[in-house]
């Protein structure tokens, strides 16, 4: 942590908050907030009540008791919360129960005081989402616990705050997607978009067409009873679930139970690799058809949302030209391109969705003049660059139509948070109203190819946290480094709620050394970054459904923190040549060096051979930096140094070295 | 690990081993071995193929190969096994799907040849055990893994091989249940005993008496449906099922819910403490048995084995002695003491299981000469010095019962591992064949007061993997130094299959830290370890079922490592007195020094500053160690040194540090 606050102090200044505030470690920032320079003292007396036993209050309460209990450690004598009992330490105050709707209420003011604290919401999630923010201003001295004394007064930019998980491509049993759910209320998410269906796998228990799940699913699929299960529990954190189907491509698993419905006469089967195929629902037979009636007249009703994902994407609808019949209906039909006949299907499949009380939700792909007003726009294309200029989002708001931005929030590509965290959905498109209000928010994505229930949760957080900042807080919120200040306590904050996004690396790290002894390789891990957007899984063939995923690069995280901490240390130096910025970098040198000792004294093993020259150049060249900054005899010529930057520049099994600029920088080569 | 293997190569050299096979890290240690020098390489070509797909063979066999992708990092090109393909490098044969009994046969024969392995069994749960034996095996050198080449034969020693997890004292989620029966069935345990019920809660949904949820469970217990998942998860991998509910006592949460069957006329509520209450079912009002009848009815069909645990344990009478109805019965019926009307309500409650299809187990209380022969006795109760001959064990089997041994295998008494290895249940007791027959084994027991899904698995492992050894494997198979060279990579071993027992050590840390710079902690932590034999919770009134425990007793196990460490390297310098061994324990103690410098670096809170005065002593103890080692003007007097020695040996926030042993031999203090 320490290091991460040097890090940024520089860029706290730079921030419009107070020096008071900035210690506060809340994310998503609040709207409004006032310190009043008092301390409400945690001690085992702390009781909470509530004006209300109705929805989930009492239990979220109890909860969050808890929670306090095992954060401080505070031995609180009453473990359950009250209801109104205004003797109480926390008063929460709510006025409904909320329907979970977009239109849904979920602001709060929080007023702590020295000797009560008081909340106040309009429905239920609110007054939830206001527990998470104290828990997040849990404070402590030498002495006690606390909550430092102010008032909080919060609602959220946009209304639509997702995250999707891809519970296709690698299956996520119930536990993740509870840790998770926890997690996203924790940071005031609202919208868990579940994957269902993918090339990979069809994941939905279905009784009228159980070929899905026995040739479609390779047994792991969620059961009817499971899948409302998880819906109920979204529910009681405030968040709506939004299933998606994906069709007409993205159908492998589909047509490996019912080929039948497919675009081409062939064998189907289950894809075991990544990327995009071909295999394509036929949207000229009617059997197409009735087969998605009696699909969603079962999988609709587990579902308590209006809104019903249809994917959509990626058909490059080259089944359907190599299909006569296809090509005759396009003709007769006057449907000049497949974008016309994928439009064609989308209203086919609006109808049916519109019969069972759902409305159609889908990727950018969708957006056609012929697609009805009531459709909602998932924008994920465009050039990649946090403004959506590129992307659709603006575009649909202009046509009429109601959005949501995915662009920009690509978690799975793994880079890092600041990236995500200036990425400005709107940025500075000039808006009506009414076009602003059809831009609903955002939604991270997680995509699962290289993603198993082992490592999901440290590719989804911390980052996660910062995009939901972006998604709730002010435009004006915006000061990265104040972001990278508090990320760090948020990371650690959220493990009590299960998530394995910290304690899963060093698993992985034990499975590779076969030991507890893993100092050495953690090191190396922190100055290492997996290959970024999808190079690591070049076109989609190295690695198979189940490929090993215990590898050195998914340890490893998309923001390394000892390369940041050098990076940050070696510009500091550049800028203010002092001794002491000097000995900070030559003690990090140190540290490498000593890592490869350790590393060495290893039982070697494959894997840990396969990181053995690596980790060897990295000594190489803190060896020679430590001549470097004392200006004794240099270790390496300078050939032979541009030599050494290139090898550490090279990707390593999947992974690459972020110290690399630091070091050229320092050693001021180009 | 390194260290640890220097810790037992002393024993080693004592074992009856070859130095070949004392490489292998199996637990347990299997019947008969011969290894034949050399090694099966896995490459990406390795198939599995298994001779039937009935039972869950083909689902074990699967799994079987994604551990070993994931554990090799090999990308094994086939993620499924096939049958009956004799092409396959590893080919599974068995005769018959296991029928769960007693009678079960677990037996297997494992040959790894060069290019071929075979397992032959004659169930599936004896070729699953076989492949447990087979991931065990891996091994590596720096350029392939590999299983070594050898012969095994191997059959249990004992036919009942237990763990007790209580999920009464805390609730245990269902996903904390799988994940433990994952690691029982990896070392070859074969009975989860599910303490159900005890005063602090009731854990069984019951819709006949609906009450028992709504008053006895703080809305905690596992559906029908959880439990019907329980069994038969448990089931695929060969486990038997035993559900306790404990009666008459350990009553509090049933009378919450219907206290007109208790003992006396009193309001009752759940028991937040721990420890002997009270409150017991009154077995002279014909309604207890209406209500037991009514509770087997529903409960029984949900658990598939014949036998069903009544508890029976630990009830003192108080009430009984205190109701006058109560007294009068026993005149009338000529029961002299509350013991005798005990096995009243044993009997008639032995009459209601027979009616519902179960055997009738219970604690050692219950065994009295009216007792049918067909109870089963469960021996918890004599000095807990390993040999039972303060046990009821072999009082039983010489009486006629079959019984089961927990005396020695309370593993939250959070002792060491050394005690329960060594626990041997038959001794030298002289028993007829037909009385040793009735000794079935044993049950490890983790009794949850102190436990939480966060820490259970850290109380139950690795310690539980050398009670299997030795409910599994010879009794001549009782080399401490050989199961203790063994344990670590056993330990790490059993990560795969999703325990926490490590991982979750650093989280609670991280807890404590408020950050993830944890390192000073850990070296502390394994230095320390929990009090012992309940001395923690005195009394059983410093902790309530919601106190915290995330506390930093709670990230301490039963054998510190590092103090261990530290204990065999005084030994072997008092037995040899050379530069090197000096120089080791000198190595330490700098350790310690530099470990307390990081922790004063840490932001200090109310729970790292109850560790402060704690750290500082051994900082000062090692300060002292090298001067004494070096021969130096040593820095504190005796006198100073014997109070130092005297704060090191006071409790510090319920753990105790485990070098003071090693010190006071090495300053050769009194």
């Amino acid at each position: 942590m320490k290091k991460i606050i040097i890090i940024v102090c520089c860029f706290i200044t730079l921030t419009g908050y107070s020096q008071q505030s900035s210690d506060l470690n809340l994310m998503p920032w609040p709207e409004h907030i006032r310190l009043t320079g008092q301390k409400f003292v945690i001690d085992k007396n702390f009781k909470v009540s509530i004006n209300s036993n109705k929805g989930v209050a009492l239990k979220s309460t109890t909860n969050f008791i808890r929670r306090i209990t095992n954060k401080s450690g505070v031995f609180i004598e009453e473990g359950f919360s009250d209801v109104n009992n205004n003797e109480a330490q926390l008063l929460v105050n709510f006025n409904k129960i909320s329907n979970l709707e977009l239109s849904n209420d979920e602001s709060y003011s929080l007023e702590v005081k020295e000797h009560q604290i008081i909340i106040n919401a309009k429905t239920d999630v609110g007054a939830s989402y206001a527990l998470e923010t104290l828990i997040q201003l849990l404070s402590f001295n030498d002495e006690y616990f606390y909550f430092p004394t102010l008032t909080i007064k919060d609602t959220p930019r946009f209304k639509w705050r997702g995250l999707l998980i891809d519970t296709a491509r690698h299956f996520q049993p119930v536990e993740v997607l509870k840790r998770n759910l926890r997690a996203m209320a924790a940071v005031k998410m609202n919208v868990f978009h579940w994957h269902l269906t993918d090339d990979q796998g069809f994941r939905i228990e279905t009784k009228k067409l159980p070929k899905l799940n026995e040739l479609g699913s390779d047994g792991l699929f969620y059961t009817q009873e499971q899948i409302k299960e998880v819906v109920q529990y979204a529910a009681d954190l405030g968040i709506r679930v939004l299933p998606e189907i994906d069709v007409p491509g993205h159908a492998s698993s589909i047509l490996a139970a019912y080929p039948e419905i497919g675009s081409k006469k062939q064998a189907y089967s289950i894809e075991r690799f990544s990327g995009v195929f071909n295999p394509t629902l036929d949207p000229t037979n009617e059997q197409t058809y009735v087969f998605l009636d009696t699909l969603i007249s079962e999988v609709a009703p587990l579902f308590k949302d209006v809104y019903f994902h249809i994917g959509g994407d990626e058909n490059e609808g080259k089944h359907w030209d190599e299909n006569q019949k296809i090509q005759g209906f396009k003709k007769l039909n006057n449907l000049k391109t497949n974008h016309d006949l994928q439009t064609y299907f989308n209203i086919r499949l609006e109808k049916i969705l519109e019969k069972y009380g759902k409305k159609l939700m889908g990727w950018d792909e969708i957006l056609t003049p012929e697609i009805p007003k009531s459709a909602l726009i998932h924008s994920w294309r465009g050039v990649n660059e946090g403004l959506p200029k590129g992307g659709t989002l603006i575009k649909a708001a202009k046509a009429g139509y109601q959005t949501v931005l995915s662009t920009g929030f690509y978690i799975d590509r793994m880079e890092s948070v600041v990236k995500h965290y200036q990425t400005e959905p709107i940025g500075n498109a000039v808006l009506t109203p009414e076009e602003r209000a059809r831009i609903l928010g955002g939604e991270a994505t997680m995509w699962a190819e290289l993603a198993t229930p082992t490592t999901i949760d440290s590719r989804i957080w911390p980052r996660t946290a910062a995009i939901a900042e972006r998604l709730w807080s002010p435009k004006e919120v915006n000061d990265v480094g104040f972001m990278l200040k508090r990320l760090p306590a948020v990371s650690v904050g959220l493990e009590d709620l299960g998530l394995t996004h910290i304690k899963n690396r060093d698993l992985i790290l034990r499975n590779i050394a076969k030991s507890e002894s893993i100092q050495s390789l953690k090191l190396l891990a922190d100055l290492s970054e997996p290959l970024k957007i999808y190079s690591r899984n070049k076109d989609g063939i190295e690695y198979k459904t189940f490929s090993p995923f215990m590898l050195f690069a998914d340890a490893c995280v998309a923001d390394a923190s000892e390369a940041a901490y050098f990076n940050y240390l070696v510009q500091n130096y550049l800028k203010n040549p002092t001794e002491e910025c000097k000995s900070k970098i030559i003690n990090q040198f140190k540290v490498w060096q000593l890592g490869f000792v350790d590393f060495s004294k290893l039982k070697m093993n494959p894997n840990l051979m396969s990181l053995q020259e690596q980790y060897k150049h990295v000594s190489k060249v803190a060896v020679y930096g430590v001549s470097f900054l004392n200006g004794d005899k240099k270790t390496l010529s300078k050939k032979e140094l541009k030599q050494l930057l290139k090898e550490l520049k090279k990707p390593c099994v999947d992974t690459e070295l972020m110290i690399v600029d630091g070091l050229y920088s320092l050693f001021n080569i180009e």
